[in-house]
């Protein structure tokens, strides 16, 4: 691309318009941009290969229908085994490219085909990042390093000092040579901030959730899930490949989860699956209730805290110990009667507010053993970096200490979702730091996100479905501490051009309609922040923190600039 | 562990004594070890606090049981759903953690408990690592770093000039602001490198095996794959999750494999999943011969090269590019008529021989793009670090250049397996970089494992059940460029003790018995190494290769110490 003198100077806009022939993307045979490229030099030469590609594919398919027998019969069934132990005659093989070509098409059509936008987030200069073009700098509002902790000094000094301590990669899975003392070191730091016996590490939390939801609920005899509507898919290829029953309820309805666990013998094994706060909307779970229910009707409790971890909570274990905010910061450990005490698996990621990679759960001894022992999501993986290990403690013990940068995340979250209220943009009520600001159709949110891109030097990627359902699509925005005022306010006049110059539906337009998303619902009731305004100013003179993990020297100032 | 007296001062093998009453490690009610943790001041708290945790959840169950209502009724199957809309009266809820400890003694009882050992492999030392104790040095004798590349100062020093540019994580989702210019030429180098139009990396090969097959055999209607029956875990995963019908082939045999293939019309799609080197025999899969079949009864074939990326092939591609060593080294790019252009995906690894972490798939541009818009364990997931993803690139550019650290590998591993055979001491015939050493029963070769650890200062992990068969418990030992004749000798030495400590049994007992996992099997081929003495020696004369990756500056030898 770099290479290419047309593609290097030609706007990405123009790009995908030559290229929109036909789903042309994925399928660039039939485009404008196609016709361009035979007549390159370079890649022309390099389309003729592909051509030849699938001339041979053809020649292939040939041979094989010369080499099988004159058996007549042909099964009723196409793809059922045969008795015959040969093939049947007159057959062509399976077209696969064709079929590749269909599914791609299929998401071409209903517009929910994604292009990647190329992203550099700068550590220096974050939240700036260039794009494909180095000399070209944007500014970052969707990323999920929500407290800017991956330029942290403290968090990249350190796996530096690791790098050149234990090398680039853990060289084996945890059973064979890949089980250091940096992961042991983790896993007893997130037991105790999450108030729990033992935690484990996974590749992602992706992985954490799947491997955890479909080990254990095979594990348990006849287990029935309850899974929130609004689930992460990674929950629900757990709940899938566990291959136990799944009963949904309706997102944070506390009396449709009650109603249907009623249906059930308190003595089945049930697993009450949900999250704290929800990604896409920016709703929080009702964990205090559903521990209840869990209580009551004899469920465990599975709560995903991945987007909650680092980020609420005296030492960002996250909204099951922001709820009990007080009794935490006077005794922060396990056993004090918090409700993050009655949670029986708690998962978390490494990757977000802790701003490196990885997942993990936290939960008793006995649990954690068996998943450990069991899981082949676990079992069969080369095991994390200890370089990504010990930036990822890093991160953890500071913000188990410093509560200014979830607190700036806050203030700058309040202030951008006040501006947009004044302005009437609609953005989905909610009491967490997700600003989803609805735009209701997938192909305008996307010329939303590029126009951001194109026009305002503003990143913000467009969700659509499958991530929202359709109607719902939306700009996910994430303030950071980061995040200075002027860039705020370079945002919120962005988007009030893009509301006026595309006719976009203002809150009240929403309203009109009955509401959506949340959006203009008559009579809802006001959203209170989970970070109370109390909590706030509390914590606000406690300054910025300095650095102090144990793994490393450093001493550095948590990266928030001196303007925000 | 560190902190206390008792723990840190008593050697492991004593601490599995006293914790061995009855599947403690799991379980420890019934242990000595428990007995003198409640008498410690520390532990004897905390396991107050977890008996506390015992007490009340008794107490919920009984709240819970409080809670229900009269309904007599008992249904028939206990965990079927109730008519009734309250629970049953009388029932407890129930019991969880009974059900993890029994699930633990199981492994505990059948001998295939995993126990950690704490390895931290040294950069500056490799092959040495320190263990729990950081003044205590073992040489790492079974590690997947095949080639040392962890600690290349290439590689190692890249990821810490992206970690100063980019930080430490992501940030998102590939399509949510993680998509960077670094992602996309990983991409294009491991497209290139396999011959292929496009590659996608995923977080682990275990993903990209697991949401490979099963997004695409989902996706290919009535599909049917063919799985050799040594296939790795994530493949057997992967091929459950599309709910496919598998039908698997034995080991290694294109016989059984075609007689299989002809129960199913040639239209019919079919997938062959397949190895290229097995990682716990050393075998190698009949790359040539199933690309005949494939085409010949219109399948696909999807190979798993993660133990040969790095290792085989004049770049490094892999077992399918050693194929065509000559053909390959004269014109190494696609369409040179390769066996490598004639496989469909290949997928590998960036965490063993390339030294960091990470798996990816390569195949046509249509197929990676359905995976990449379907398989939610690629879409739903933080993508990879920056500082990983440059790392692995300047890794698989460094190995596509120099053959020195491969050859190496080869030449370490022929002294070994030669001075093995010596010997007597029975290792599983291979081809490849593998040592195999055959023990035949679990406990022994746990046994085997801790003695090399304890006396020999050697680390060697024993490979018990379900990583391979009962009956196949084996040392796997991998040497690397960086293993010195002295460290092969002690290490020769000190199996050749056990073997006669322990009275272990050498190949001419596993002869007697008829053979065993390939070991003493009568007639049986020779079997040739995939480096012949040819490839071997005219590489020899290239030296040590200096550090040319483009992401960094600096030039460096490869890390092949200098007495190797």
């Amino acid at each position: 691309m770099k290479t290419c003198p047309f593609l290097s100077r030609t706007p990405v806009q123009s790009l995908r318009q030559l290229a929109s022939g036909n789903g042309a993307a994925a399928c660039p045979n039939a485009s404008a941009l196609m016709s361009k490229a035979t007549a390159c030099p370079v890649m022309g030469k390099a389309l003729g290969v592909r051509q030849h590609h699938t001339t041979s594919a053809n020649t292939q398919s040939s041979e094989a229908t010369a080499t099988v027998s004159v058996d007549p019969t042909t099964p009723s069934t196409p793809n059922a085994p045969m008795k015959s132990a040969m093939p049947v005659t007159g057959q062509t093989v399976f077209d696969y490219e064709s079929q590749y070509a269909q599914e791609l098409e299929k998401k071409h059509r209903d517009r929910s085909y994604r292009y990647f936008n190329n992203i550099n987030r700068l550590a220096k200069e974050f939240p700036a990042a260039h794009t494909g073009d180095v000399s070209n700098r944007v500014t970052v509002w969707c990323s999920n390093d929500y407290l800017g902790q991956g330029r942290n000094p403290c968090v990249v000094g350190t796996m530096k000092q690791t790098l050149d301590r234990y090398g680039a990669g853990a060289g084996g899975t945890r059973n064979i040579a890949g089980n250091a003392d940096l992961h042991l070191r983790l896993e007893s730091e997130l037991a105790d901030l999450h108030h729990k016996e033992a935690a484990l590490v996974f590749s992602s939390c992706y992985v954490a959730n799947d491997a955890t939801l479909s080990t254990l609920a095979a594990k348990l005899p006849g287990c029935v899930i309850f899974s929130d509507s609004l689930n992460h898919a990674s929950m629900i290829q757990g709940i899938r490949h566990s291959r136990a029953p799944k009963v949904i309820f309706k997102h944070n309805d506390v009396a449709d989860l009650e109603a249907k666990l009623q249906h059930y013998p308190v003595s089945t094994p049930k697993i009450i699956a949900f999250e704290s706060v929800y990604s896409m909307s920016g709703t929080v779970g009702h964990i205090r209730e559903i521990c209840q229910l869990a209580k009551q009707y004899g469920a465990i409790t599975f709560l995903d805290e991945v987007h909650a971890v680092g980020m609420y909570g005296p030492r960002g274990a996250g909204v099951a110990e922001h709820l009990d905010y007080e009794a935490n910061l006077a005794a922060p450990h396990a056993g004090n009667g918090s409700v993050l005490d009655e949670i029986d698996i708690i998962t978390g990621t490494l990757g977000k507010a802790y701003g490196v990679v990885g997942g993990y759960i936290a939960a008793s001894a006995s649990l954690v053993d068996m998943i450990r022992s069991y899981a082949p999501g676990f079992i069969f993986t080369t095991s994390l970096p200890p370089s990504v290990v010990a930036g990822s403690l890093a991160s953890v013990q500071y913000l188990k200490l410093s509560s200014k940068e979830r607190v700036m995340q806050q203030i700058n979250t309040r202030l951008l979702k006040a501006r947009l209220a004044e302005l009437q943009i609609p953005v989905v009520p909610n009491p967490s730091h997700i600003v989803p600001v609805l735009v209701g159709d997938a192909e305008l949110c996307k010329r939303a996100s590029d126009s951001l891109l194109t026009d305002h030097e503003i990143y913000v990627q467009a969700i659509n479905y499958p991530t929202v359902p359709r109607g719902e699509e939306r700009l996910r925005i994430t303030p950071t501490p980061g995040h200075t005022p002027d860039m705020t306010q370079k945002l919120v006049v962005a988007l009030a051009t893009l509301w006026k110059q595309y006719k976009f539906k203002y809150t009240q337009d929403w309203a009109n309609e009955g509401g959506k998303a949340g959006v203009g619902v008559e009579n809802a009731e006001a959203v209170k922040p989970l970070w109370t305004d109390h909590q706030l100013l509390s914590e606000i003179p406690n300054g910025i923190h300095q650095c102090h993990c144990e793994t490393q020297n450093v001493s550095a100032p948590a990266g928030i600039p001196a303007t925000a």
